[in-house]
């Protein structure tokens, strides 16, 4: 199933997109979030759906929202593409990189990403994200990751180099600015999902192809992930785990060439769907 | 005014101290959280005692909670007081060095806080929070600053050392373990704390006294800071900023005595209050 939410920032509503039909959720749940999961709120929509009872959603000009509401936390794996990792000079990590965005940095997969003021360096970064549906701490092995994952986004890591990597040692600082986490258009569930290290991701500048990578290519692979955080922190229902880019990022290429006013970045998973963003001045 | 929250976590209800009497705010509000704060809630709480409205609450057995009901975001600023960036062997930083716990570690100044497994080098540190009361980006200087902040807390920024600088060069990490931020006793209203840069912030181990400073000695001032962090992201009400601790860690001692199960901690802060915590393993 391909979960989202539809309408203005801060008013978004419960959907469902199935089989090119939308259904309105809102008779099931009052929105898409932490509470909605940990509750079995995917199971009582596949219930839903079988039994052809939510009713038809008009989804004309409506505005598509992130399609988890405000995640508890989104947490960042960096450098977890092998390419990308030597594209930036960095050495392979031999542990997962972890690091944080603000939470209220998540907008939706069409929404304006705003260039900060001050910003000469601001990158792209498609990712896979990660969906937390059920509470996980110390998890025996990546074999209990399965049972915690509700489902998969595209997920953008914008970035601003100088502020992440020139005005201190620590990262969340430049992957925090306002709207710099797209996500969506859909929570993908994860029995969509069969195989999350057999995803191609691709990402356009202006219609330049720029990063055209695979889940393959990770370093650390998404079961890995879930089962390493667990043993640092809490995962929550709604939480996000943004798992890294491959090579391709303005940082890597010869030109810089870092995204001003004006750009437009697209970007897509292998069945989790497709971004696109005209990014402005803040 | 003295804010607070009481009751079994999770389920806390929002409270007033003032002149040593408790009274009853949920006739008033649902909670203490960032609608509460941005809708004025702080002024209507002041009001209400002024016409002496509020109904008394027994305060007899309760649990303190956190202050704040769970924050959006919790950033923290690292070594911003000089003898502490001394100790612990680095170089007094130019800028500020932000970095993200997860919001998931808030919890009640008394409340066991766990030693993670794994773990050799839980540490301690007091900090000044400080709690956003209004919307920020881009504040024009820290002359600002006042305006958007809604009060201060003790905070208790709880470090596992090998996990924060051992593990990757982020710190996150070792930042973000399950309980690691006590919060509170109070979030005391900033009308009350004339001078954020005059209190003096003292913590023991087991009766030992371990921390005992000032926040006259931040190298940069809390309003310096909300002003630099609004320039590269969005301070939402609710948020909390962890302004850094003094001298005196595990870290920087001769013997690096680290915290284990058993241990009893007390941290306060001239005016806001005083925690205790007992830690315990995960």
């Amino acid at each position: 199933m391909k979960l989202l939410r539809l309408g203005a920032p801060g008013e978004e509503r419960p959907a469902v997109l199935h089989d090119q039909h939308t259904y309105d959720l809102t008779g099931l749940t009052d929105d898409i979030d932490g509470p909605f999961l940990a509750a079995g709120g995917v199971d009582r929509v596949a219930a839903a759906l079988r039994a052809g009872t939510l009713p038809a959603k008009d989804t004309t000009e409506a505005r598509v929202g992130a399609p988890v509401a405000r995640p508890g936390k989104v947490v960042c794996v960096g450098l977890n593409y092998r390419d990308h990792a030597e594209e930036t000079g960095a050495v392979v990590p031999e542990r997962p990189v972890v690091f944080m965005k603000d939470p209220g940095t998540v907008v939706g997969p069409y929404d304006t990403v705003l260039v900060p003021r001050g910003s000469r360096k601001t990158d792209w970064e498609v990712e896979l994200a990660v969906v937390i549906g059920r509470r996980a701490r110390y998890l025996d092995g990546p074999a209990d990751a399965a049972d915690i994952i509700a489902g998969y986004a595209v997920s953008h890591d914008v970035s601003e180099r100088a502020f992440q990597l020139e005005l201190s040692p620590q990262w969340d600082l430049g992957k925090s600015c306002e709207t710099f986490n797209p996500l969506g258009p859909w929570l993908v569930t994860a029995d969509e999902v069969p195989d999350p290290q057999g995803l191609g991701l691709r990402l356009s500048v202006n219609g330049i192809p720029r990063q055209d990578g695979t889940t393959k290519n990770m370093i650390f692979p998404v079961a890995y992930l879930v089962w390493y955080l667990s043993q640092y922190m809490v995962l929550e229902p709604g939480d996000v785990i943004n798992t890294g880019t491959p090579a391709g990022v303005a940082l890597g290429l010869p030109d810089t060439p870092y995204l001003r006013a004006g750009d437009t970045v697209v970007l897509e998973i292998d069945g989790l769907g497709r971004q696109r963003q005209i990014f402005a001045d803040a």
